[in-house]
């Protein structure tokens, strides 16, 4: 099968073994695959994996119990032992033994199959599109904000860092009511902005120590240096951000001014269906490009591209 | 008077000017004090600050409203403006144009005699001796931890740090029936918490990534370190330090493990007298030694002394 495979080099390969379903898996056939910038730090090496890359994906089940096979799925990326203390609260995105496709420890979704454990599969209803499916990852990491943190309508929220999981946190934070301002670096970001009602405003003209509710979507360290400018005393930071290093951060401004650090990774995919379904966030303007799963390597290269938003995978 | 005074030096003068009560203020006379590390640190350039030093204190009202003069008192240490945001939600000590006694834009207690807004002070029972009132602020500012964070008996928590801070928050922290052990540098920290039921650990014996809750007191960056190793996913870290310099922070660890940072300064008066009254926590082991205030210097310098505890002024 083809495959895009990270090996401390980047190789679309055509004859990739095809998976072996075992146990609880399921096979499935990919239909759409989503790039994050994850997979653009994988080949950075910014984590040690080696393999298929790719998480964000819409797929057919061709294997697996009778009542799945045919239908189309989205799937959880993490996969947990079953048997840490995480697995048994329920946490399985915290397992201490967990596998990632596409990031730690399993194959990816950048292929034309995968497998994955039944239990991690959740239908697509009909009236969600393959392109918004594909988004239904990253929108659910969106909402894990939501699940971290109580958001009222009486709050102030700044995001920092539109970029792709930026333009979806300051549509689904707008949901809760609260006055949310997105912080913009160029004027394509101010236009979408525009399109949802979402003011746009450049960090120097926000007042310090304002914002109830700071996240940071930007993957770099002077957006937690940002972050603590903006933050009001006693309020929230939501780090959704992973970060180059060891970036300095004034913690000392944490204790004194009794600020809260909330990281938050993986979310609810059935809330992230929900979303979709609801028609409650745009995916459409979302989407900068589609490339034939043949031209992947192209695809990595536009994704990069500053300014980028979200470049889908056609299979 | 005579008033411990910085001004770059460190001077211990003997006809200080008196000072004037003004408005809502009272007039106190000094009965003693307590050295914290924020006072060695002020002198030490860490912060802006010049005058009076001291802010762990308990007095008797010389002039004031009838029914509070002679009262012997505690006093709260922030001085709110009373008209922003802060002051009107009732958290004066994150008041946006706060003075805080002997810290900031404000005289300090280590004098015969100090002013202070009437609404600051808190009445001590007679129950509760000079040597327990002078630890109000620091018992307060460590029951502020479970103002911030809700600790369940089910919990495993650490504490890092075990100097003034770390010794009232291990014995406050063990009073939520939570599993609490210390972590130990030295055989006279170990005695302390044999005294007090609570298993004393090193570093290296913890298992990584166990901890509920891990709250740093050490002021160094090196606590930070070691909080993110001992804490669990989804677990806290309370800051109590404040820390020199901006320490590097594996900040990616924060969003992946989905950890929070909860900062956390001052707190009830009225909690720690509560305690104190109900002789829940243990002072006596905490103080080190007690210098006549004409030996201000001498104390000064003695409380620098790596391993001491409390150090009082008595005047």
């Amino acid at each position: 099968m083809r495959a895009l495979v990270y090996n401390k080099q980047l190789h679309l390969e055509t004859d990739f073994p095809l998976p072996q379903p075992q146990g609880d898996e399921a096979l499935l056939r990919i239909r759409k695959g989503g790039i994050c910038n994850t997979d653009l730090e994988l080949i950075d090496g910014m984590y040690d994996f080696s393999g298929v890359l790719g998480h964000e994906f819409v797929a057919e089940v061709l294997q697996g119990p009778a009542h799945w096979v045919g239908k189309r799925v989205v799937g959880e990326i993490n996969i947990g032992c079953g048997q840490c203390d995480f697995c048994m609260a329920g946490i399985p995105s915290q397992c201490r033994h967990r596998q990632a496709i596409g990031i730690h420890n399993h194959a990816g979704a950048f292929a034309d199959q995968l497998t994955l454990p039944v239990r991690n599969l959740h239908h697509v209803p009909d009236t969600v599109s393959d392109d918004q499916a594909v988004f239904v990852e990253p929108l659910a990491a969106v909402t894990q904000i939501l699940e971290a943190v109580h958001i009222s309508p009486a709050d102030r929220v700044v995001v920092l860092g539109l970029g792709k999981l930026g333009m979806l946190a300051v549509q689904v934070l707008k949901l809760t009511g609260a006055d949310v301002v997105g912080v913009v670096r160029h004027e394509k970001q101010v236009e979408m902005l525009r399109r949802w009602g979402i003011p746009a405003v450049h960090k120097e003209d926000l007042e310090p120590e304002r914002a109830h509710i700071v996240v940071d979507c930007t993957g770099q360290a002077s957006g937690i240096t940002d972050a603590l400018e903006l933050v009001r005393s006693r309020g929230i930071i939501v780090l959704k951000s992973t970060y180059h290093g060891t970036p300095q951060v004034d913690m000392t401004q944490i204790t004194v001014r009794e600020i809260r650090i909330v990281g938050s990774r993986c979310g609810s995919f059935p809330t992230a269906l929900r979303l979709l379904e609801g028609g409650l966030v745009d995916i459409t303007s979302l989407i900068d490009a589609c490339f034939d799963f043949d031209q992947a390597l192209d695809a990595m290269r536009y994704a990069r591209t500053p300014g980028t938003l979200k470049v889908l995978l056609d299979f």
